[in-house]
């Protein structure tokens, strides 16, 4: 490793830094009062301007491909040699944080410019990716730049529309794209050495296990299943106990029914989200009870046998009370397994900076998911505060974000050590 | 009894008769496609014109009060002699059925009828009364007419408006009336022999039982509570189960403890109407779930022990898992006992026409309970199809009808040679 960049990363003008880059960034917001910033518009437009001058201070050439993602390229002493890349996503839910997706964008140019500064260069080059929509908070889309880069892009997607009528087509010609050579940004694997993600844990894991940083195994494959419930609307006061066909007393048994299944198993959570039920007066006994699953797991065969067991759980309790229950599977995605080299070289930079090499799986999913289609890929978890996400109380310490950056550092290091 | 009535009770014209004169009255609706007639509307005077020519058929003379009840009154041999009451409203929900308030009042005259028919005078008078507004569709007030004969009327009811800004007191006005007067409409309850309502179920007991007919024992007194349950949002794919407080969870175990509670009274009964999930998002954990419980049963002791026992239940509940529980109670109203006489002389009449003289307790409300407060009342009920009411598809079988006249055929002779 290069003493230089060692020591530089070693100050404490890293951390704060880093902080202070993240908060400009933060302010650039559709909404005066909340930080919401969607795909194609001009407050991405200044994101990229913001993103692509830290690029340049670090050394890196930039440009923007027809996905809307900005590609920051740091060369290495071999041009022929393929490429690591590093990034994740600009986008934000609407009312979200500063740190989900941008401290992967922030953290690995923080690393490159350390480099950078120390006058050192890597046998292969490094990109950092700057994906323009991976929330899908505007046109319900998800993954978008990553998708492209993968060669997955699916280009039907380009014909939905945002709440205006606006195509993600023609968003992107606004933008001054040409989304009719998407197709043309999917990149040869041979090329790519690997995809490393850093993102905020958006989990409690790390912060109880008192760790900066945790070593992501797999993202999760969801299963999204709807059930809803048919029983007997009644009068709240005339039906005795013993003649009820309750929508919602059935539901609820349900509910508990996916708490206790999932909480079986270590690796695998189950939510019930939503729950409405009809007519929803205080008098009258529900007729219908309508609510979602969303099962998630890192191992698919443990998510597909809960969720086919969780099934007929629903089903059984429906019939022991004579009601009826419509059960559909809404989604199911597969889990994203992260590649067990670049984990080990993760692991091994954790507890070089001192930590225990905590791994742990994702929950949520991550332009990491369709990376992984591509070439070897990983993902870096870095502590937050109470877990909190997708939210404007989404805060990290400094100190970790340091610690993330030191991480890199030595992966790429290890990397070129190879 | 007189042989001539009975004769043409027994006749099955009484029953036909019967529900051709309620779908006449169904008829007269605000709604083409459904029924909804409201307090103190055009309907409501073209349904008491209707009303007022049974009355004048069935030999009475026919007033409407200040407080719109419109009053049939059948002579007895004796002008002085304290009245028996019989009525019920002649309004509905929206989009109700025919039988809810209107047969309370059709069932009456054709008892009237028949004596009338007969030359039979009692040793008392009989009222038919048909109250204006019972189900409080118009004006969320209800048990408007009964309360002015029990002298319970608020009078600061006459300012609450409709959706139109109308008030009551302005409609009432507007109906022709002078709603000042209504205190005057306090009867004496000297001069009130009794009140009996008849009105069908509204629950499914009697069906189950295969009864026509059954003696209401008491109008169930109510209790409602509200529980706000507070725990905290979440990823819903990267909170371990362990570490979730789900508000959802929480207030599903809470819905089956209801149940489960109020199950094991046989004389109780407990509903969870309502139940709202914030934020209700697919993939986040619930932070709030807040619903209503509806508690009724005829002995206020019961029900009150029970409401204390389940509000501990739901606070403890929320203490196991580590959540906080906000528990309100909404409204408290008390049981109406039925006076045991009537009830006693009801039975008789239907033991007489053959059938168990099954005692059931009222869950709903009728304008009995306001009546309960002036004079001895009681109130019969008519099996009706699946224990449906306030929906179109509210139904009763003309035979049932006929015996629910002949049941107070017997109990006005009962009375009479008492």
């Amino acid at each position: 490793m290069s003493r230089t960049a060692v020591d530089d990363l070693n100050n404490p003008r890293l951390g704060r830094q880093l902080m202070q880059r993240l908060d400009a960034l933060g302010e650039l917001s559709e909404d005066d009062a909340a930080l919401t910033r969607r795909f194609a518009t001009r407050e991405h437009r200044q994101a990229l301007e913001l993103i692509g001058g830290w690029m340049a201070e670090a050394g890196m050439t930039t440009r923007l491909d027809d996905a809307g993602t900005l590609i920051g390229r740091y060369e290495g002493t071999s041009a022929d040699a393929a490429a690591l890349i590093l990034g994740s996503h600009q986008d934000t839910v609407r009312d979200g944080g500063k740190y989900d997706g941008m401290f992967g964008i922030a953290a690995p140019i923080a690393a490159v410019d350390a480099l950078h500064r120390a006058g050192r260069r890597l046998p292969f080059p490094i990109e950092v990716v700057t994906f323009g929509d991976e929330e899908g908070t505007r046109f319900q889309t998800t993954l978008f730049g990553s998708r492209a880069l993968a060669g997955t892009f699916d280009m039907a997607v380009l014909e939905k529309a945002d709440d205006d009528g606006i195509t993600v087509g023609q968003a992107l010609r606004d933008f001054g794209l040409a989304p009719e050579r998407i197709p043309d940004l999917a990149r040869d694997p041979a090329q790519v050495r690997g995809f490393l993600e850093v993102h905020i844990e958006q989990g409690p894991v790390l912060e109880t296990a008192g760790l900066p940083v945790g070593v992501v195994t797999a993202i999760a494959g969801c299963s999204r299943l709807k059930a809803t419930v048919t029983g007997e609307a009644g009068h709240a006061g005339t039906v005795p106990m013993d003649q009820r066909r309750d929508a919602l007393a059935c539901a609820a048994e349900m509910v508990l029914a996916v708490e206790s299944h999932c909480g079986r198993e270590d690796s695998m959570v189950g939510t019930v989200g939503r729950l409405e039920v009809h007519p929803g007066a205080i008098n009258v006994i529900p007729a219908q009870a309508a609510f979602t699953v969303d099962l998630r797991a890192p191992d698919d065969a443990v998510r597909t046998a809960a969720r086919d067991a969780l099934l007929a759980r629903l089903q059984s309790i429906a019939d022991a009370r004579g009601l009826a229950v419509r059960l559909n599977v809404l989604y199911e995605v597969g889990a994203a397994t992260m590649d067990p080299r670049l984990q080990d070289a993760l692991a091994a930079a954790v507890a070089a900076e001192g930590h225990a090499p905590r791994r742990l799986f994702s929950g949520a999913g991550h332009d990491a998911m369709a990376m992984a289609d591509l070439c070897p890929t990983a993902m870096l978890f870095v502590r937050c505060k109470g877990g909190i996400s997708h939210n404007p109380a989404e805060s990290i310490e400094p100190d970790d974000a340091a610690c993330a950056v030191r991480v890199l550092i030595r992966v790429l290091e290890g990397l070129a050590a190879a």
